[in-house]
């Protein structure tokens, strides 16, 4: 860490400052320039509370030399993380489409949906059970009920099964439950990210809706650092003030994620775009960039045609979506 | 709700959406123009999922008429809510400085801050025992011992105590805090909202990061709707691509929230500069423009002058701060 | 153009707005339900202020129903326009990366570019002559003399030219330029783009840093609407909270804007990121998700073997990239 | 300017970056760390590229640590500015507010508007001849005949006029308009800022739609480095995710820029938001937090009475305003 400090800065308040940070076991190197003061900070300058020494009267500036995250950071593990769901690997060169149905409807809809995705090419089956609405009078989703139909239909389909998990209090209920999905709004629930650094569940870590790369890494480390090396990180959309889609999906974070940490990364281009007819060419885009996998809504509603459109693909749309992917995916790699 | 369809779309479709809409005991009017339709919906549209429709094929564009909150809404409730916190109100032309320090860190420090807050003329004292932090490696608070701190500096001073609660599973601990704050990063933890919900305690709710007025108000409409009515909203900044702050204060979101809603909103100028030198303007402005009460960190370290100057007050800058308070007070009224 | 007025709008109040709307030409078309009043408007509604009526006390919202863009609508234009300069077509199918260095330096630098940049499958040379700075004491570009030194690389090399005009009074220096490119910052700069609708160059317009799509297709509209069609859109990044990357590159806009807008969609990857090595995967991202062209900074600089690794890529990394642009937009087309 | 360079630089790598730093007549401190070198530079760093650096291999992080702003800079101009408009001063505890319509519409209008804004204490008359507009469908203004307009107002009442340039190409025809305002579309429109600053009008300049404090203190520069000291800041709103209110005012814009400048800041709460019933506490707040003074939308329209609540306020309005602006301004001085 390095700390620079205003010009005229009195010796004294210097001195109490240096101190101070002496205090914190760390060690201090200080030169003095013309015009400046530099304090350079060597040691475990991780609980140095960066944001404290820049408001000090005499501190002009503070740079973090050393990243604060560790357990996912690439310069402390070179190698690609691999996680293995059930024999489905995902990282490393391992590809894997997870796709399903929004919510849970129904023990039909989950079946037909999971038949389809799997015989398509899906690696695993998503569906929400618990659903975070922001509206409490939007149907919060079948709950237990959910994870059971979810069961039901990787028995038949033999595809491990990815379901949101909203409160710590639920984890019982997810004890078979193959990869547990933290989603956008818990991306900072810290109580939840240590409960699940408990377990040895697999789980897919998604972007918050406004949080940068590093709070995302931060948060994977919470997970970590409490025993869990097996996070999936998601980008799936931003908010900004774009005007004709939901999110702005930021294809950019692959390639910077993949700089910066080791654990995989997947897309959900359904929840970025919320519009089903521009989730096949940001399929292919976060291909093209090099994702580990995708997580993609596919939704079969014979009954009511008109849902059809919306951000979920049909199965067919589906299935035609994952011979462009392999096909991409061939000249990428 | 108000849905406008494509140019040309076939009547079969048309009324496959009609029927669909009647299905869900709507009343439906189409009017048919030269270049589009119109079908407005009368009735309980809150459950209408509004993204569902603008994504259909047929839809060019739907516009919600009545607002889906109910509970905050200032429409059907047109008189301020008052909340009484132990004889300190809120509200309804009632003003409280609810102040302390960030973090609770020792006896001395809050029975210190807590005195000097109350001779200075603070209402509620703040003090953070459960912390939400970026890292996993920064400092958590005294979490337990925080609260029996808290509750000491209570006893001794009278003030009723504000403290964050994080997680569903700590509300044991919680029994006798006056008022529970919820966290920017926790304003959609929809689990935490609806256990809230069902306590008789008030709540602090914090805007969320990135979060619009609505969303603040259906989160305050999830504890509402939970059967708890003493919700005091909380705007702290929001991101932007700020330079020089850590947060951009919105107060126009002051005079909004009260159009809105009956509920008391308060500002937190700390949190939204994270610079004590920012503290006393912003504050001002933020009576200026109306609001029902402040949240002012406040921090006591005599052997460590350093941070003086950081986000927290010190009891000095506090006293001469609440004087310039009453006099703005004063002349808005 | 749909307005919803508030339930209780007095009759008088409710007439006084129908009348001012019948004065403006329009078909008014009134209907009265139980809790609310719908108001169609039928005819050239332009020309109405939609935040005017929005913010009318009796106003609940306000929909526009027909876009205000007319000249660069895919609805009154199906088919895709196709640019040619010079026998070097965009759009359509017609695919064309436009390649150089950020600032046209020396008459070595750019021969050196334009040669290396053309062997490897360019179809058009950029550099900046002009150069928008956000400091005043940032190197301004060799301006005419830089222009001087792009034609006597064009005429080596029979590339046509691409670069950056700032000002209506510099327009004659563009006499014989190829393509003329408005940045970011100059996106709303209403004079100049009605200056170029008035040329019959094609015209290579650049998102502004927070715009909208709506925004983007509207600066369009005037130069089109000045007379000019011939418009190349290109989205090079916008600015978020992004922590670790220039701007935020928003890659969803190319199929939306394909969808709004028949004219061509090129993205500058270079700009939208700031770092060479994440300009490859953003490249190819662009190309998987339908862009009709690239803007790829190049620079050849032997003496400063350090600058190769920041935004600009050298020619070797470029002719590589290349190579990779073409099999994706073999798989894809 | 501090350069943080990455753990296990090669020596070569290092020595170039240190000999091309020299060749900008740059003074080089190396300190070698176990984990990290750093580099530090005196001199003019003005002129250095921390892009370019930033993003080279080698490079982990840059730091400026003076700031690239000079003229505006308070460091270096302790004193606040006071700018004299035909004897109406703001800055240095000299408050002013600004008051007129939108747009000029006609002699009626600006009359009756100038008269009641002067007898309701505004100090200077506002009114747009040029006006920008997304869409160039809408109503640009009355251009030439609206300046005459704006001097007979003036003629009449003596107050000075403020209006918007938007083209060098108009410069003419503002020889004696008062004030020249740049508006948020042209902050970064260089070429106008310089021909602004080879005149010796005033120039009120607007922060841009999503620019930072910095780059408005750029674009100030430019004028001041052109030659032109009389520059006014003006905060207008931000563009965020706001739902409800058209910009999001940053007010603690206001504190921030005096501490970073001497020039006058001026806010205009009516862009900001869009709304006139939210002008006056946003106005107010202004107030309370130090602004020099405001810009603010006054129209007079009998005849169309609808009007009178969308964003510009009555004169009536406008007077009451005017008496809460002076009681708070009286306790906040």
């Amino acid at each position: 860490m390095i700390i620079v400090l205003k010009a005229n800065t009195p010796i004294e308040k210097q001195n109490q400052l240096t101190d101070w940070l002496k205090g914190m076991h760390l060690g201090v190197h200080v030169s003095t320039g013309e015009y400046q003061t530099v304090i350079g900070l060597i040691g475990d300058t991780t609980k140095v509370d960066i944001d404290l020494i820049s408001s000090l009267d005499i501190v002009e500036r503070v740079t973090r030399v050393s990243e604060t995250f560790k357990c996912c950071n690439r310069r402390f593990h070179p190698e690609d993380t691999v996680i293995d769901v059930n024999g489905v690997k995902i990282g490393g060169g391992n590809f894997c489409v997870i796709a399903g149905p929004c919510s849970v409807e129904s023990e039909e809809q989950i079946m037909t949906v999971a038949r389809a995705v799997k015989a398509a090419g899906a690696g695993m089956l998503r569906g929400g059970a618990f659903k975070p609405r922001t509206s409490p009078y939007d149907f919060q989703g079948l709950k237990a009920e959910g994870l059971e139909l979810l069961r039901q239909a990787r028995k038949e389909t033999g595809l491990p099964i990815v379901t949101e998990i909203m409160s710590v209090s639920d984890l019982p209920l997810f004890d078979d439950i193959d990869v547990l999905q933290v989603g956008a709004r818990n991306m900072q629930n810290f109580d939840l990210l240590k409960a699940l650094g408990q377990t040895d569940k697999p789980i897919l870590l998604k972007r918050g809706l406004a949080n940068t790369l590093k709070e995302l890494l931060m948060s994977a480390e919470y997970i970590m650092a409490s025993g869990n090396e097996k996070v999936i990180l998601c980008e799936r959309g931003i908010r900004t003030y774009s005007d004709y889609m939901r999110n702005t999906l930021d294809l950019s974070a692959v390639p910077m994620l993949h700089e910066l940490s080791h654990l995989p990364v997947v897309v959900d281009p359904s929840h970025a775009t919320g519009i089903a007819r521009m989730v096949p060419p940001m399929t292919l885009a976060a291909v093209a960039c090099g994702c580990d996998g995708l997580e993609i809504e596919v939704h079969n509603n014979p009954t009511h045609a008109l849902s059809d459109n919306a951000q979920q693909l049909t199965p067919d749309e589906f299935a035609k979506l994952c011979k462009r992917i392999e096909v991409v995916r061939s000249v990428i790699a």
